[in-house]
C-alpha cells in the first residue's frame, strides 16, 4: 500500500496538535498498542496519540492522509479478532482519554458520549436512572470499540446489537472532515442511512468522536435459571425451542461441560459438569416470569434435561454472569503459552443445533487440543475456542483448517463468519465467500471515503 | 441532467426483454404512474414496465444506464412526498406483478419476498403462523416500498421501522449487477452495512428485487383504550408521560379534534370531538395489561384527561384502527378539490409537547383552511395536513411558508425533516439544513453507485 514510516518531523508536528504527555514512541506504549485479546500476532505502532478532542482527531487524519501515514482507532483493546492492530505501522489514537458522558437525557432515553467511555462504566453511571445500554460485550469494552466491532452479548437476543441503539455520530473522515449524521428523533427516514454505514466499519471509514445512544428501561423483574442436558446438541435442541416458543429471553448462554469445568476450578461454583443453558427473563410481573419459566422448563425437559433449577436469586446470578463474561479471560489463563482460535459464527436458528454438532465434530476430528463450546445461543451465536500448546505446527494447522470448516459450513447455512467479534485479520479470508459481488462495493465505499487507505489498513479485505 | 428521451428502438428492445403485455406507453397507463398520494404536480413517464423476474431489471437497468435513460421504481403508488413521480421522465418499473412470497419459515421467524407483495396481504398469509410483520403504514403499501421509504407506522413505537425488520436484500444496480447483501442470521458483525444503505434510499442507489424479513410473534394479549383530553398540547404531555414511564405501547396515537370530527362524520363511529390518544398495549397476560392499562389512565388524568375508556373489545379497536388508517383518505375526499401539504416531522419525544403546540400555532396563523394534527405519538412524529382550495396563490403560499416554519422548528428541537414519509420531492429542500456536511457525502454516495444518475433522478437533493 506504500505507506511512509513517520519521520521526526511528522512526530514533531503531531505532538504539537496534542500536548506532549499526549503524545509516545516508547517501547512499553508501542508494545501495549501491539496486539488486542485475540491470538493474532503483534504489530506495533511508530507512535501512540491520545486526543481528548474532536479537533485534535481532525488535524492528526488530514495531516496523516496528506503525509500517506496509517491510522488505527484503539478503544479498549479488548477485540478477538485483532480488529486495532496497526499491521501498517504508523499511529494509533487510544481514545482512553476522550471518554466524557456529555449528556444524560432521562426523559428521551438517550445519552450522548465520547468513544473512550467504558460500557461497565456508563451503565454504572445511569444505575440511578432506570435506564441502561443494552448491547452487553461482556469486556471492558469502550463505546467507541463496541461502535466499530458492532458489539453484541448477552442482552443482544432481547434488546439487539449495538447497531440498532445508535441513533447519532460525530464522525472525522479519513481527510479530517467533521460530519455529523442521524438526530436524536427516535425515527426518521431523511436521507441515506450512512449511520450504520459507519457502525460496524472497524475504524476504517472513519472514527467515531461522539455518540448518541438509545437507552432502555431497567426491567420491573428478572427471573433466571440454569438446566443441564445430556448432550450439548440436546441443548442446542432446546434453545430452538425456547426462541421458536416466542419466550422472547433477554439472555440465552450455552455453555459446554469443559467450559462448566473450567469455571468451577476457577470460581469455585460446584456446578454441575455438563451440558448448561443459562437463561433469563426480563418482564412486568414475578407472575408472568413463573409462568414463561414454566413453558421454559417444559420445553428443556422435552429434550432430555437433566436438571433445571429455575429461582436464581440475584447473587447467584451474578456469580454465574460474572463467571460467563470472564470465560475468555479463563481460557487463556488456563494455559497462557497456548495458541488459539475464536470461532465466532451466527446461523439461522433453526440450524442452531446442526451447527453446533457440526462444530463439536470438527474440534473432536481437528484433534489438536482443548476446545471450549459456549455462545450467545438465543442469537444463534456459537464461539468454539480451539487451542493447543505453542510449537505444534501441525496441530496449529488443523485448528486453523477447524476454523474455515467451521465458518464455510454457517455460511452454507446461510449464516455469517462472524456474529459479533468484527471481521478483522481473522476473517478477511472469508469475506468473498460470505459476501460475494457486494464485496467489491464495500471496497469502493472503502475508496470513496478513504481514497489513501490509511485508517486501519490491512482489514477485513483478503 | 441531460437524459435522452426514449425512442423508438429503445422501446422495441425493452419490449422485447419482457413480455409485450407488461410493456405500456399508453395514456392511461402514464397517467397512473404520474403522481402518488401526495399534492406533488404530476409528471409521466414514457414507459411503464411490470417486471416479473430480477434477470428483467437487470436488463433493463443495464441497458437504461448505458442510454442514460431514468428508470424509476413504483410499488403501490400510496407515498406522500412524490417519492415515485417520474420527474424527468425514462421509464417506471411497476413491481405489482413481481409480488410472490418466496418463503415462510416460522421456525426462523423470516419470509422472503418480491417487492411487489402488498403489506397487508403478506400479513394476511401469515394470520395462521402466529407472527406477523410489523412496520405497519396503513395505506396499501408495497414492502418494495417500504423498504424504500423506510417506512413505519402504528407499531413502530414498538417494533421498530422497516430498516429494523429487514435482513437481507437482492439489489439490482444502476448498471445492471445484481448483488447480494445480508444473510439469514440474527446478527452480524461482517462486512460494512450495505443494508441499511439501501433501505430508504428511496430507489436511488439500486432497485430491490427481493428481501429477507424479520417477523415478530402476534401478542398473547392486546388492550387498548381511548383517552380524550381538553386540548392537544395536554395530549401531548401525556404522551410523553406515557413513554416516559417505560410502558413501552404498542401504538400511540393522536388525533386532534378535527380529525375526530371527520371520523365520526365519515365512519359514524359518535366518537367525542377532542384531542384525543388511541393506545393500544401489548403483553403477556391480561392482568399484566390491566396494570399498564391503570398506570396509563393515571398519567393520562395528570394530565386534565376528560375521559378514559379501557377495555375496548376488539370490534371497536378494529374500527378505530382502520378509521385511523384511512384518515389520509378521508381528509382527501372531504374535499377532494383542494391542495394540500402533509407534514412530517419527529422530534425526540421530551419535545413532543412543544412541537404539538407550535404546529398548531402555525397552521392557525397561516389561516389558510383545514389543517388536521394526528400522528404516532409515541415516535415523536407528527402530522400536520393544511390545506385550501385550488388556486388561492395566496393561501398556498402562507401553508408552503408553516410548512418550512414547521421543518425548522423539528430541526432546531434535534429531529428530522422526515419521520416516515421519505425526502421524495418535498422535504429536498430541508437536506442541507437537516444533514450539513453528511449530505455532500450521501452526493458521493450516489455518484458512486449510479453514477449516470438514472435511478429516480431529481429527488433528495436540493
Amino acid at each position: 500500500m506504500g505507506f511512509d514510516t513517520l519521520q521526526d518531523e511528522d512526530k514533531r508536528y503531531i505532538r504539537s496538535i496534542v500536548s506532549p504527555e499526549r503524545f509516545s514512541t516508547g517501547e512499553s506504549n508501542l508494545d501495549l498498542h501491539s496486539r488486542d485479546m485475540s491470538g493474532h500476532r503483534a504489530s506495533r505502532p511508530e507512535a501512540v496519540v491520545w486526543p481528548k478532542e474532536s479537533a485534535e482527531v481532525s488535524r492528526i487524519l488530514g495531516y496523516a492522509d496528506q503525509r500517506r501515514i496509517p491510522v488505527t482507532a484503539w478503544g479498549a483493546g479488548t477485540s478477538l479478532e485483532g480488529n486495532p492492530i496497526p499491521l501498517h505501522g504508523g499511529i494509533v489514537l487510544d481514545f482512553t482519554q476522550m471518554d466524557s458522558i456529555l449528556e444524560i437525557r432521562q426523559d428521551d432515553f438517550q445519552a450522548d458520549v465520547e468513544p473512550g467511555v467504558i460500557y461497565k462504566d456508563l451503565n454504572h453511571k445511569l444505575r440511578h436512572t432506570g435506564l441502561f445500554f443494552p448491547p452487553d460485550p461482556g469486556a471492558g469494552a469502550t463505546i467507541g470499540g463496541m461502535i466499530a466491532n458492532n458489539a453484541s452479548g448477552i442482552r443482544t437476543v432481547r434488546y439487539g446489537s449495538t447497531k440498532d441503539n445508535v441513533l447519532r455520530l460525530v464522525v472525522v473522515l479519513a481527510n479530517g472532515e467533521i460530519i455529523e449524521i442521524g438526530n436524536r428523533a427516535s425515527k426518521t427516514s431523511s436521507g441515506f442511512d450512512l449511520l450504520h454505514l459507519f457502525v460496524g466499519s472497524e475504524g476504517m471509514l472513519g472514527i467515531v468522536v461522539e455518540a448518541t445512544l438509545r437507552l432502555v428501561g431497567l426491567p420491573a423483574e428478572i427471573a433466571s435459571a440454569v438446566a443441564t442436558f445430556q448432550t450439548v446438541e440436546d441443548a442446542g435442541k432446546a434453545v430452538f425451542a425456547i426462541i421458536r416458543a416466542g419466550l422472547d429471553p433477554a439472555a440465552l448462554e450455552l455453555l459446554a461441560p469443559e467450559c462448566i469445568d473450567l469455571i468451577n476450578r476457577q470460581k469455585n461454583l460446584g456446578l454441575h459438569i455438563s451440558p448448561t443453558l443459562f437463561m433469563e427473563f426480563h418482564g412486568p410481573t414475578r407472575n408472568h416470569l413463573m409462568e414463561v419459566m414454566g413453558i421454559a422448563e417444559g420445553l428443556c425437559r422435552e429434550h432430555a434435561c437433566r436438571e433445571f433449577r429455575p429461582g436464581l436469586d440475584r447473587e447467584e446470578r451474578d456469580r454465574l454472569l460474572e463467571a460467563r463474561y470472564a470465560l475468555g479471560d479463563m481460557i487463556r489463563q488456563d494455559h497462557p503459552d497456548h495458541f488459539r482460535i475464536a470461532i465466532d459464527v451466527a446461523v439461522p436458528i433453526s440450524a442452531y443445533p446442526e451447527m453446533i454438532a457440526f462444530a463439536g465434530e470438527t474440534a473432536r476430528k481437528a484433534g489438536a487440543g482443548a476446545a471450549y463450546t459456549f455462545g450467545h445461543a438465543g442469537d444463534g451465536n456459537i464461539h468454539l475456542v480451539v487451542e493447543t500448546e505453542r510449537g505444534n505446527r501441525d496441530a496449529w494447522q488443523r485448528i486453523k483448517e477447524a476454523n474455515r470448516s467451521v465458518v464455510h459450513k454457517a455460511l452454507a447455512l446461510k449464516g455469517t463468519a462472524t456474529g459479533e467479534h468484527g471481521v478483522g485479520i481473522g476473517k478477511a479470508q472469508f469475506m468473498e465467500a460470505e459476501h460475494g459481488r457486494s464485496l467489491e462495493w464495500m471496497k469502493k465505499v472503502k475508496q470513496l471515503l478513504d481514497p489513501h487507505a490509511i485508517l486501519n489498513p490491512g482489514k477485513m479485505f483478503p
